[in-house]
């Protein structure tokens, strides 16, 4: 990080590039007869086909590849609600990733109210159009009931990026953390720190693999049944975590934990913190760009092994090593859903490919430009949405 | 036209693209620095700047050369109400050819729903993705309403094509045709059938720019005021035509008429009621893929000029001669409106590309490749947006 020249420097980049996307045609155009048969007449063809058969729309139009990048700007970065537009730099960067790293065709689109009714009836309506949603920067707790709601209404895989993209880069390098300290996943104690999108969506994935001792936290401390002033997302998963009821603020439940997991703030966990953890603290800080703890503090504190969001320090905890893949495997098999079974195959994936004999706590994930990474992780996760039942090729 | 063997190949070049489209990114992508700059955290910067100042999107994103390409599914060619999937077809030709002709970013999207409200509070919803909106392939008299309302919420172009398109390229070749049989605009008497999207949209041109002498026919014969059966915009438009308020059938109102402007059905014109035309008789028969009359018939039976809708006669009245460059016009400009000054000077734009020299009766529009077209009608285009007061550069 540069500071105000960093800035600046992306400043000028983008207003050079005007638009990080374009359009490209994949037809022949140069001829008369060539369009006879890309347009009018010979296009009237695919359309009866489709007309006929909703499902040829896969194969004769882009829809197979083709997802949508939906934000209403609620939730942007570290920004905040910043209005729909202002997220478009991000939505573009984020479509510009899905196609470097997974060939994916993403269309990035912000609408223009923070209405869940009317976000949900807007995607709905044009889900047709795609062979995947995803969302993104959408704040919590409104993103919970979106995504749940599209998830029933419509036939196409629903992603919300912050939330699950978070959750499988972080069970990833949770096994890897784990295999370093050597440790079990089944046997440790979690603190977590953030109940927002990330944090929640991260519990839920290890919930979902029988992950039982994890105490979650917000800003108030840990979330426990009954406690006041909870949303109703954190008071269904203060019923699911925190099995012995403890109560306390973050520097309180920490003591002892094997594992910390931010996904919240800049700087709430201090040095002693990490010393009242139990032996070989794993220290996930993944606020960013100022993490919880920096590395260099949280390791001379006895942290085993660090991982942040950020590039300048090793482990990056970083979602671009999945939600390509994610996504590239799921609209392989024209998957209906994006599920836990696929997720956690996602994150096994991205685990292994780092070898037992380069892992350490230096390096527990590969790097976002291991060109393995995009089809070993759309490999296993066809494979589960096989497995489990969600695939349609 | 070859039929069924035609159809198929259309059909397996569909097959073999599997999308006419696709997603290119023109951003570096290939390094961790690079990343840094276009996505995160560089990119936090052009949306802040965003964030201060909504109009510097369409400096710092795609969006100033980026417009949807929105269908309900319900007007698809001449199929009619195929469903918003079966219409992907057409959607993605159109975008090609807003590229291939006027390097503008087109996004296909189909809307699963018919009801006006819904089509008009999902596309407002989405116009700060873009920069302008076209809309194809809807159903009259819906598209009328559909646009109209979004004309007065969207602060973007929005352009229908099957209408505003239609209108601008008859234009054009009534000012060419005219010139060949040596009569002025203002003192021909002009029948047109067909009172759809096409027809509506071309009256109101040819209105707005001072031809009085309309008269418009649908199935049942002249519109005239107070007929019955009509929907609102019919009678509207038979308040504004057929000043000397004649009933009767085509073949009754066409006689003693200079002009013939068909968009409607296959078959609809006789030789008889071309005899019947006056001296020197203009015949536009621009039904597709069958014209209200072939091109040989109604120059056997007199006819002056001849022009259609197809690429295999002399004299195609193709919208592709004119929406590329209306929308890059536009969009060079950032127009807030494609307003009546603006298709008049892309129809004087596409006549003029034919000099005296060249004009003659089979020989009144510029074909689609002439590589003139784009700019001319752009300049033109982007000229009267200025001048009319909806420039915004």
């Amino acid at each position: 990080m540069k500071g105000k020249n960093y800035a600046q420097e992306a400043l000028k980049l983008h207003e050079e590039l005007r638009g990080k996307l374009e359009i490209k045609v994949r037809a022949d155009v140069s001829s008369k007869e060539a369009l006879s048969l890309s347009y009018t007449p010979g296009v009237a063809q695919p359309c009866l086909e489709i007309q006929r058969d909703v499902n040829r729309s896969f194969d004769l139009t882009r829809r197979w590849n083709t997802i949508a990048m939906i934000t209403d700007g609620t939730s942007v970065l570290g920004l905040g609600d910043i209005g729909p537009e202002a997220g478009m730099p991000v939505m573009e960067g984020k479509c510009m990733l899905f196609k470097a790293f997974g060939d994916v065709d993403a269309i990035p689109l912000c609408i223009r109210t923070k209405d869940v009714d009317k976000i949900v009836e807007t995607i709905s309506l044009l889900a047709g159009s795609f062979g995947g949603i995803n969302l993104e920067d959408i704040a919590a707790p409104r993103c919970f009931e979106i995504e749940k709601r599209l998830k029933e209404c419509c036939d196409i895989p629903i992603f919300h990026d912050d939330q699950h993209g978070s959750a499988v880069i972080t069970l990833a390098a949770l096994i890897n953390a784990l295999k370093v300290v050597g440790k079990k996943p089944e046997e440790v104690r979690i603190v977590m720190a953030g109940a927002g999108a990330a944090g929640i969506a991260t519990a839920r994935l290890l919930l979902s693999m029988g992950i039982r001792d994890i105490i979650l936290t917000d800003r108030k401390g840990a979330l426990y049944p009954g406690r006041e002033d909870m949303n109703p997302i954190k008071e269904e998963l203060a019923g699911m975590t925190n099995a012995s009821g403890i109560r306390g603020t973050l520097e309180e439940v920490i003591r002892g934990a094997d594992v910390f997991v931010g996904l919240s703030g800049p700087g709430i966990v201090t040095q002693d913190m990490v010393r009242s953890m139990a032996k070989d603290p794993v220290i996930f800080a993944c606020a960013n760009p100022v993490p919880e703890i920096y590395p260099q503090e949280a390791e001379a504190a006895g942290a085993a092994v660090v991982a942040t969001a950020r590039t300048d320090f090793p482990n990056q905890v970083n979602n671009v090593l999945c939600f390509p893949g994610i996504f590239r495997g799921a609209l392989d098999v024209r998957a209906s859903d994006i599920n836990d079974e696929m997720k956690v195959a996602a994150a096994y994936a991205v685990a292994g490919l780092v070898s037992d004999e380069e892992l350490s706590a230096q390096y527990i994930l590969p790097t976002a430009f291991d060109p393995r990474v995009r089809d070993t992780v759309a490999m296993a996760v066809a494979a589960a949405a096989r497995k489990s039942g969600v695939a349609r090729l």
